[in-house]
């Protein structure tokens, strides 16, 4: 425990230049080398350092690549109305979609259960991944019932869901319920999102419905852990 | 791609017994050796079923002691009154909290903020582990403002929140704002909680204020990610 104050005295140096702006969110932090050379300490006294902003969410570590200073992260309102492009607007960051899978296909216990469907039902699937500011955050798997007039042929022509339903006749809808959990990242997770394997996503099963408690999307989400903040009540 | 149907048959075997209750919840699974001989099949073919079955959440892996039987994710509401004995209770779990650290100090800034205190203000922090039929579920830390009379007086004789808060004078309380995130447990974290360091975690950041709006519990809680589904909105 000899000289305590050497390691927390970096720390908060690092820390000030971060909150001043001397290294932007996303910037690469210099090694370990160079801040040892700088402060004039031993790697052990650096890494403790880091180590400790790395806890505290200021600096995030990617394996191989070096430390970067984490960007804030966006903090995602599940409200009555989950939009995903208000929500990323709200926050000013730039949203996007890229939908990597459209298709028809008999639903599964769980889907037929959620969207009260009669046996003999289909559903269409949509899934894809999320961006904000051209990163990706969230991979998402909607299912909507087949008897939307046209839905697949609106989802392959817009980007937004919500744009698409609308022109299936579905002016409003409101999110039902929301459950949220948190689990490891599997490979092909990691590889969609950029993030390690066994990093923690923030998983949501959702229920939309109109304002008279038809259901119309059966939605899963896994946003990366590291990447989103979700909040429910209140401004925010 | 040979028997591509082997292992999913054992797979589905295996579950439909979970599902009969051949396996109760929390139960340990037979080694791959002994699933391997009762089944005339390789390891290999064992080990894949059990890590599709893993992967659904239906069997859980703890390193160095085998694979067990998950038992469902406790869902856990989050509305407008978040009582931990009244949730426990309604998923027909027994709650239980242990009290590490009740004390006094100075709130730090974001404690400040969020609890609206005067400068030379204190407050009571109140730190432990909560439990679901004795299993521990979630690390919690709550600050509370020192100006509620006897508070901490409160804390230390009752095991409830909402009992020592209805002791100190508030009678009711509701919650303002949740957010919500996923990290990785810390080795500290682990220990408590029983489960592997880099775990999932849920955490929650929390604030509680009387119907009139005057904040009196900022919370932070950490949930074990294999053990709890948070619900926002619906019947659950």
């Amino acid at each position: 425990m000899a000289r305590p104050a050497l390691w927390t005295a970096i720390r908060d140096r690092l820390g000030k230049e971060i909150a001043e702006g001397h290294y932007a969110p996303g910037e690469r932090l210099p090694t370990e080398a160079e801040l040892s050379a700088r402060f004039s300490v031993n790697r052990h006294t650096v890494r403790r350092a880091i180590a400790d902003l790395a806890s505290s969410g200021v600096l995030r570590s990617r394996r191989g690549a070096g430390v970067f200073v984490a960007s804030a992260p966006l903090l995602y309102p599940i409200g009555d109305r989950v939009r995903f492009r208000k929500n990323l607007d709200a926050a000013g960051r730039m949203p996007g979609r890229r939908m990597d899978f459209l298709g028809t296909r008999r639903p599964d216990s769980e889907e037929q259960a959620e969207l009260r469907l009669p046996p003999d039902a289909e559903v269409y699937v949509c899934e894809g991944v999320s961006f904000a500011d051209n990163v990706p955050i969230a991979l998402f798997r909607s299912i909507f019932p087949a008897t939307l007039p046209d839905l697949l042929d609106h989802l392959s022509e817009e980007s937004s869901v919500t744009e698409a339903l609308r022109r299936s006749g579905v002016t409003d809808y409101v999110r039902t319920r929301t459950e949220i959990h948190a689990r490891r990242a599997d490979a092909a997770q990691a590889v969609k999102l950029g993030i390690g394997e066994g990093d923690p996503l923030l998983g949501t099963v959702s229920l939309n419905a109109t304002p008279e408690g038809i259901p119309v999307e059966f939605g899963k989400t896994w946003f990366a852990g590291d990447a989103v903040t979700l909040s429910v009540g209140g401004a925010g």
